[in-house]
Formats: structure tokens, C-alpha cells, sequence
């Protein structure tokens, strides 16, 4: 692979990747901070499918994989190992970053991983993204802001670079798919996204499964604490804003965890003349905002004034204070533009 | 259209159905009560196809159609009455029953209707219906259980019959469809379901759009009931069962009614473990209780023994007591067979 050259269009990109995987090598793999299905099907989905082209690859989380994305690791042909300090980053070919808008999305490895980088030049940085705001931190990046996941970019590389798909890739980047479109609910579904789907179906991939995986399978608290944050409800803006509140002790009584509240904010969302639907939520870092935007707002505007990014329907941001202070600061902004 | 022959198989209803829309005439169109998307969609569905063909056609509810099935109705070629006593319910040539399991589910103008057909022999009665332990109570019955939807049947029969699917027709059925298999997530999600709503798409259909009619056009209320719901979940049977409770007060407090529970009880059937989901809701007419299981428990079986009926995997029933008792009693039966 060749050191940082300036690509000019993601074509080029293209090629030299697909150079790079039939050249083989060892790659390890990383997906961002608190992954979600796209992240973690895109990352079981590319390493099957390298190993099946006889790479050598590893995948590295930082936390233990979420029970609902586990299917995807099923049948994993390689490891997962749990970063930690002596992971030897520098002892690769590349480091693919899955799903990263930016370098510090690898937060736990990006210091250590970029000092390496300074020293040594070496790894090699692959940056595979559909995010929209992605910084182009990688000496190849194949962005692509028109698939509806990573998962999707996976796919379509293996099949222009022939990578056999067998059953386990092929799971795994369905479950990608189906969990960032929302099992093909959300705006971002087009007519080509369900017909890979179809395509990954020919290979033995079973829907049901996938969506026991991804919605079915709770535990009771998971559902308390829904139940709670539904409770909280409150309207703005003469009802084109709506939004939800967790605190800390609705996870204590219910026995979950911030990672248990994915997907609440789309009840927000999802009420009737409601242009922007919000979850705060109180964590030991700071008061989390998740925001989703229905029609027009760019929620990646409005969380970017706060330090924070993500995709134009789907954003989020950390404040440093008390839930009712973030509250009072988010709503207050997102009211000048709805 | 012949009285009331005995078929020997269904192919042979096909053909006597497709003979009566080639025929044209004039029909009633009805589904059964508490109508959900599939019942509306299909019936706004073929009323758009029959209305195409040239046929004389209406469809008769007895209550308004609820707003996050209207989408079905939207470029409706034909008109849509609220069922009364006035309704010359003998003055067509057929009524087509959709989505009804037995001939009681035309409730509010089952009696009438009888007492008609008894004394005149019309109108002719054409049942078609997806649910397996449909009574075939019709002169034609076309029953068909592997098909996931009253909206797939219909589709199946427009292209069989060569009639026309223009977008209003495209879009009832797509919304049909897509209700009954919870947007690709249900068991019933075959690779020809999904095929069959590409094609739909090809005639303009948005899944996004009826994604949004269907499951994000929620009043605040509604979300708050749900929270309601979701707060009061208890497990029995080590965790097999499920069950949630919606009492008068709840839907009072929110300014919502039983209409807008549907789908509550799939929270209960989607905790890690549980094989039965339950809600029970106290309403005017009594306790109503929704069943759902997942893997082996035939539901529609113990609503059976209830005076209820439905699929294997979703059931009903009313029961005439207060509801501690009819959580004791029904949670005491499905117990025995988990």
C-alpha cells in the first residue's frame, strides 16, 4: 500500500483498496465508540469476507458487543479481542476504520494510534464511512454518502472485487443494512438497498432472525425504562418539537444502562406534526441529546454548535451540566429553526 | 353469479371471481371491525381496481377510519359510507368481505345482512381472507393462509384478473401489505412479499410515506399511553409470559382510547425469553386481551377457549369480569402451556 496519496476522486479510492485486499495482508478493523448495528455488521461482514480471501485480519472493540448485535459475529471466521494498550496497532498493514465520520470516533485508540502513526507512519489508515460529515482521516477513504450504511459499501466492494459472500458476511451486512434503515422504515431506504437485501436473502440470510435480533430480544427492565422515558413526554414549539428525558436514577431502578435507550428518540420523532424529536439523557460523562430530524431541520448543524455531528436526520451532542440547564439551552436553540 | 355452489378448490373460486369482476357489477366492499391496515388497505385497494375496471363499487365501515390508515384512502376512485341501517346493503350484485375470518366479524350488519340473504338469497357473499381458520362463509372463498396479507391476495387476483394498478391502488395495497408483516419484520415476511411490494414500488410507491402514516403519526397522547403500558409489565412463568395492563383511567388521563393500543402488546412478545406476549385492556365491552407468541404456542387456540379466535402467532378475546381477574384467569391458562 502506498504512504498517504492524494486521491481525487473515490473511484481511485476504490481501486487502490481493491488492490490492497487482493493483495491480502494483515488488517485489523475498528468500528467507533458505542457501536451500533451498522458499525458492527459492517465490521463481522468485512472481516468474514477478507478472511474468506485469505487475509489476516483481526477486529478490535472497545466494549463487549451489545447481545442484539451478536448474530452478526456468528460464525465470525477471525477474532474480536477488547482493546487495550498493548494491542499492537502498529503490527498491520491498515487499520480499516468501519463507519467512522472522523479519527475521533476510534476515541479509546486515537491518541496512542496516532502517535504511532507521527513515529512510524505505519498503520496505513483505511477510512470505509457513509457519514456525510466525514474528515477524510484516512490515506484511503471511500466515503459514500448516498449508501444507506456502511454495510452497504462492504457489500458493494465485494462484489466488485469478486470476494466470495457466503452465509455469515452475508448475515452480518444484512443485519448492517437492516439496522440503519431501520428495517427499511427510515427516509434513507431506496429501492436498490432492498434489493441487495434480496440478493443477501439468496444466501440463507433469514429477516426474522435478524429482527429477533435487533428488536425482539429486550430485557424487561429495557422496556421499563422505555416506559419511564415515554412518561416524560413534553411538546415545544406548538408541537414541532418533542422530547424525552432519562436520568440517572430511571437507569438505577430499572437496572440499564445509557447503551439500553437506542432508539427511544425516534418516539419523539415519530408524533404527528413533530419536526424534531430529542432524548436527554444523564450519564456519568455529561447530559447525552440525541436528535432526529423529520422534513428539513439538519440536526448536524444544530448539535455541530455544540461540539457534536452525525448525519443531517440523525445527530447527537454532550453537555457539561444539568439535565434541566440542557434542556432548557437545546430546546432554546432548535425553537429558532423549526 | 351463481347462488351458492360448492367449490371444490380454490382455483376453481379464482376463476368464478375473476368471471365476476370481468362481469363488472356492483359491490359492497367490507372488512371487520377495529379494522387494522391490511383489513383498510385492501379494501381501499380493490375498490381502486374494481373502480378501474369499470365495476360500480363502495366500501362500507361502520366507524371513521383512523388517520394513520387514511393514506389507503387518498386518490380513492369510489365513495366510502359509514354502515347504517339504510344502507341498501340488498341492492348490489355482491358483497366482498376482506380480511374477515367469519362472517361475525361484519358485525354491526351481520344480523341484517343474514336475515336479507335468507329471504331473497342475495347478495352474494365473496370472502376473501388470509387467516387460517377462516369459516369459508361465503358463495365464493377465496382463503388463502400462506399469503401474508388480505393486500397480497388482492394484488395476486389484480394480476391474475390483468387489471390495472395505478399509484392509489399501488399504494393501498403496498400499505396493506407492509402493516401486516410490521414492515418486513413479522414471520410472515417471505422473499415473494418483498418482491411483490418492489413492484409496487415501481408504480411510485414511498415506503417511507406510508412508514410515516403508519407508525410515526402518533398523538403525544398515545406515546404517553404507551408509556403507561410499558411501566406496568410484569413476566410470569419464569419469564415466558409477558403481559402489560391498560386500565379505563389510563386512556382518560391521556385523552386516548383502545383504538390506540394497537401494537402495544408486541413489547410484551419481544422481551429475551418470553414465547407470549399479552395485553389486557379494560374497555367498555369488557377485558379485551391480545395475544402474540413467537416460536410454537397457538394462540388463536386459548383465545379459542375464551370465545376468541385469530392466527396461531396473534389471537383475541373478551372477557366478562374485572381485570385482576381476567389477568388471573387467562395468565393461569396460557401457563400451562409454556
Amino acid at each position: 500500500m502506498n504512504p498517504a496519496t492524494p486521491f481525487t476522486s473515490e473511484s481511485d479510492n476504490i481501486s487502490v483498496l481493491l488492490q490492497a485486499f487482493e493483495r491480502g495482508g494483515s488488517f485489523f478493523l475498528m468500528g467507533h465508540i458505542d457501536p451500533d448495528g451498522d458499525c458492527l455488521g459492517a465490521l463481522a461482514g468485512l472481516s468474514n469476507l477478507l478472511a474468506g480471501a485469505g487475509g489476516d485480519n483481526e477486529i478490535i472493540v472497545y466494549e463487549e458487543i451489545p447481545k442484539k448485535f451478536e448474530l452478526a459475529f456468528s460464525g465470525l471466521k477471525t477474532g474480536v479481542s477488547l482493546y487495550d494498550e498493548d494491542i499492537p496497532l502498529e503490527d498491520c498493514d491498515a487499520l480499516i476504520a468501519l463507519d467512522c465520520s472522523d479519527i475521533d470516533r476510534l476515541k479509546p485508540a486515537r491518541d496512542r494510534l496516532e502517535r504511532i502513526r507521527e513515529q512510524s507512519g505505519r498503520p496505513q489508515l483505511i477510512n470505509i464511512d457513509h457519514h456525510e460529515d466525514n474528515s477524510h482521516f484516512g490515506n484511503i477513504n471511500l466515503v459514500v454518502p448516498s449508501a444507506a450504511a456502511t454495510g452497504e459499501i462492504i457489500l458493494d466492494l465485494a462484489e466488485k472485487a469478486g470476494l466470495e459472500i457466503d452465509f455469515s458476511a452475508a448475515r452480518a451486512l444484512a443485519l448492517a443494512i437492516l439496522a440503519d434503515t431501520g428495517f427499511f422504515r427510515y427516509s434513507n431506504t431506496s429501492r436498490r438497498v432492498i434489493e441487495k437485501v434480496l440478493r443477501l436473502m439468496d444466501e440463507g440470510v433469514d429477516l426474522y432472525e435478524i429482527n429477533r435480533s435487533l428488536y425482539a430480544s429486550h430485557r424487561p427492565g429495557v422496556i421499563q425504562l422505555l416506559g419511564r422515558a415515554l412518561t416524560s413526554l413534553r411538546t415545544a414549539a406548538g408541537g414541532k418539537i418533542a422530547y424525552l428525558k432519562l436520568r440517572n436514577i430511571d437507569y438505577q431502578l430499572t437496572g440499564t444502562g445509557p447503551e439500553d435507550r437506542e432508539g427511544f428518540v425516534n418516539y419523539a420523532r415519530d408524533i404527528d406534526g413533530v419536526e424534531v424529536g430529542l432524548i436527554f439523557s444523564e450519564e456519568e460523562e455529561g447530559i447525552k441529546v440525541s436528535f432526529r430530524s423529520n422534513e428539513y431541520l439538519r440536526v448536524n448543524d444544530i448539535a455541530g454548535k455544540f461540539g457534536g455531528g452525525g448525519h443531517p436526520r440523525a445527530a447527537g451532542c454532550l453537555l457539561d451540566c444539568d439535565l434541566d440547564k440542557a434542556v432548557e439551552t437545546i430546546i432554546a436553540e432548535v425553537e429558532k429553526h423549526v
